[in-house]
């Protein structure tokens, strides 16, 4: 379980009590805030502010004085053209807050998406929790023989056992080595901030991280990409669901023309149009890199 | 009046329906939602929406689960010394959007501070308005013969009328002109991207601005000085009175560190010490320039 | 002529002081530098320094101890597997800082590229110089009928004469006054932050504008694509000419994979599939708009 | 010893090529270019490439056609005029980029300072190398009775020992671990990205870290504080003389106006006045909390 049920408390608490605004509200949204969205076992997502909707994103594309909707349609139309000619300010409108507890080495991969404002817990400041990431046995994977930065096959019988226990043992030593150093019960007790080099990359730790929506989109189009590693497209893919419920035409815009879509080169778009006139094109002919090749038949392909 | 009736009437719907939101409200920044704060002679500043309080700034800076406060005195002196100390992140938790109608010679000024979200009405795509900044006779000033980049005395007599009528035929003619060229009756009319180029930097624009509550105080810090050019100043100050209200301890915090403060070198302060041991010290034995004494002086006299 | 004599001699003696260097030398950039490369009728781009080269950039992909390099062709083959990944931070290790004069109409749509670094000469402090930008009359172009945003047909006979004018009139009567009401011949004089509200956007300004290879790639691809206003396109165009000498390994794979591809939907992508199978597609069946469709035709005619 | 022999011969054949350029060239820094400057047991910096000098820094304050220099004096007076006043544009004219190799706990501390570009080693792709970072006895302290995050004494005896003895035997264990985990010898051999999980946090990575001089002196006035981490200090300190160096006028303005000074309040300054005319201060009257009550006075000692 993420949260101790003091934690679960405060949430509950929280939920309890809504407030008037005049400010634009996305009902959409308010049903996410602050409840906790589990990941991986023992991480999570959680929203915890938000600004602005749909129609702040048209509201601000037009600079308008009043709500700057015309009608709902109209909307998702300027969303769409906006998406597609790459006028990524009006995105810029909308802002998101999360909490969110994730593995050491899924924050640094995730850190390094710099247009965003981080507060994470200091392990200078305290004492990080004992809890470590440890991969679901369908997830253990090989190392990828076909992409140097990927996964292959399923680990199988005793290796998977192997790994498993290694990750956990080692996890549990450096961890209970780490409140040896730092306890100062008959002793000095070794600073914080030097204590915390012992523990290992799949110590949980957690942060407040805001963003907005366009940068959001750049981080949810290269993190919930199927080439991305699971454990931090697992968030990615918890994030989708609460942005489109909170934005949902930008999100389906964002889903046709991001996600969905496709940047080809001239090159492709060469071949694509010979195709398209029954002639016949190969790699060699096309000039393109066999690696290139293969990612432009699959898009192709679909 | 910067707004027509039929804006009013937008806003004053907007102010009318209220809803409910589990987010974090800031009850003194609610009253100041979507109303016009008239500056200059036809520009404004409205405030359009909002993320965070004084708490969401401590809640970011202990990444707590609930809302982070402890007692509103507690939170106080946690902003006090965040702000102390340079912890900017915290601050980056609140966020704001206004919507701000200016000139566009204030407009260049104000865009030079890039951590922001902007977008502006198009010259491209729209027809401007018919609106100048005209000054008000006691801020029509000489330049300063003692600052390059500053103003002296007001302009007297016959010199500030002649100076007042330029600006105000120069701008209705080249307006004329303006619309003129861009008019598509028994002609073609020339592009609207084109014909804005005859327009002068008196001329109103508007945008949406976005931006957190820590490069907001950057902002206000160098636009609200006394140094800052008058027409920007009067936009800092009114956007002062709305973030006092907002988040009152970060923005007494404020006041008191970097408004009110100063930031004193390193031989500055050695003089410091020298005089409170009662030594004399003087410029030469400083080793300060003579604008840089000057300036020492005029923070020691407060 | 954009310059004046006496900085044709300061840049000819830049030009004939040749220094060592152990740092990463471009020899197609040096030839390059502090040359003015006239655009528009009184302005320039000239490139002041730069940092990088192609090696530097799989150096630094490579996170390499030496020069990083393999073989040109190794290397070209690993910039356009970057550039078609969007790992954007190899590129971003090489940068460019260029001296620009332009009119500040240009310069406002410059300056919402917001991560890069300016210094703008200033009229708050300086005085501008007598130099206006008045269209050629062949660019000289009526408001596009077919998009809001756009130019249509070029000006002809007497409107063509009329416009032209305007803005030459128009500019030299506001620089007249301008210079009156600075002028402290007998009288006080205008500071100049308020007489520079009297000069229309079609002035001249000039900046050092600096910025790193993939951000001015995302500036290039947006104001040299053939939607942008002439005026900033020009300038675009002359800087890619410089880019493709600096890196020309880099730049051809942006001109493959940016300049010359395009980004397509979802939906565009499901229609090529149908049209590949043979299978007919319209406007109604693919689901797009009628904008979206005239796009998606013209990518497919190349 | 922090490289290997074959990569000491790659830096060795790198300073040994000098080429001619007509870019600004500081001497003071060339004779840097590339060298290893150890940090901690297995760490470095090197300087990999810098843009500009003092005289750019001026050069662009001053948007001039050539050098930009009127005389060293001069320069450094305006250097001291910018620096002052935050006038932080001319000095991000100036660019350097670094290649360095430090634990990880410190590249998470670093990576904080957003405004920055960096490519790091990928544990995804690479595998990483058994080195890890053990503290010197003297610097192995213990947690801080007076600051929640700092150090206080230096460890003792078999306390001292014992850290010593965790620290290394968990990282060789777990590097074991990590070895054994991604070997294909007999087995399929776990994903990279998955293995890097058990290592600890100070082992060490390397990257290659652009930043301009603006942006360098906010990390390093904070990073070489007393109050920094020491393990971050000494490799901001050994940036510290790369950049004297480099820019001295610019160096020296930073360290009297960032490193010497100090930020007072309106409340310090107003207990300054009172001193300087004789009168008593106390905490009480000045209306500062303990801490701050503390930090004034530790500024007024000196």
């Amino acid at each position: 379980m993420p949260v101790t049920p003091e934690q679960e408390a405060e949430i509950a608490e929280l939920r309890a009590t809504p407030r008037q605004t005049l400010r634009a509200v996305s009902e959409g949204m308010e049903k996410h805030l602050y409840e906790v969205k589990p990941v991986l076992d023992h991480g999570f997502v959680r929203v915890i502010d938000y600004m602005g909707d749909d129609a702040a994103i048209c509201q601000a594309a037009r600079v308008s004085y009043g709500k700057g909707t015309k009608s709902v349609q109209n909307d998702a139309g300027l969303i769409r053209y906006l998406m597609r000619h790459w006028h990524s300010t009006p995105f810029e409108m909308c802002e998101i807050k999360l909490h969110v507890k994730l593995p050491v080495f899924v924050a640094r991969q995730w850190i390094r998406h710099r247009t965003a404002n981080v507060n994470e817990y200091s392990a200078r400041y305290s004492i990080m929790d004992r809890e470590f990431y440890i991969p679901e046995p369908e997830v253990l994977a090989a190392q990828s023989v076909v992409n140097n930065q990927g996964r292959g096959e399923v680990l199988q019988g005793e290796e998977a056992a192997r790994v498993l226990e290694y990750l956990k043992t080692d996890a549990a030593r450096a961890y209970d080595h780490y409140e040896e150093m730092i306890s100062q019960d008959g002793q000095q007790g070794l600073a914080r901030e030097l204590a915390r080099m012992n523990l290992p990359a799949n110590i949980y730790t957690q942060w407040y991280w805001k963003v907005d929506l366009h940068n959001l989109f750049h981080f949810l189009r290269l993190r919930a990409d199927s080439h991305a590693q699971y454990e931090i497209r697992v968030y990615a893919d918890e994030i989708c669901k609460v942005v489109a419920d909170w934005v949902p035409a930008a999100y389906q815009a964002f889903e046709d023309y991001r996600m969905g879509g496709a940047n080809l080169s001239g090159k492709a778009l060469e071949c694509i149009r010979q195709m398209l006139k029954g002639e016949e094109v190969t790699q060699e002919s096309s000039g393109m890199s066999a690696g290139e090749w293969r990612e432009f038949q699959s898009v192709l392909n679909g």
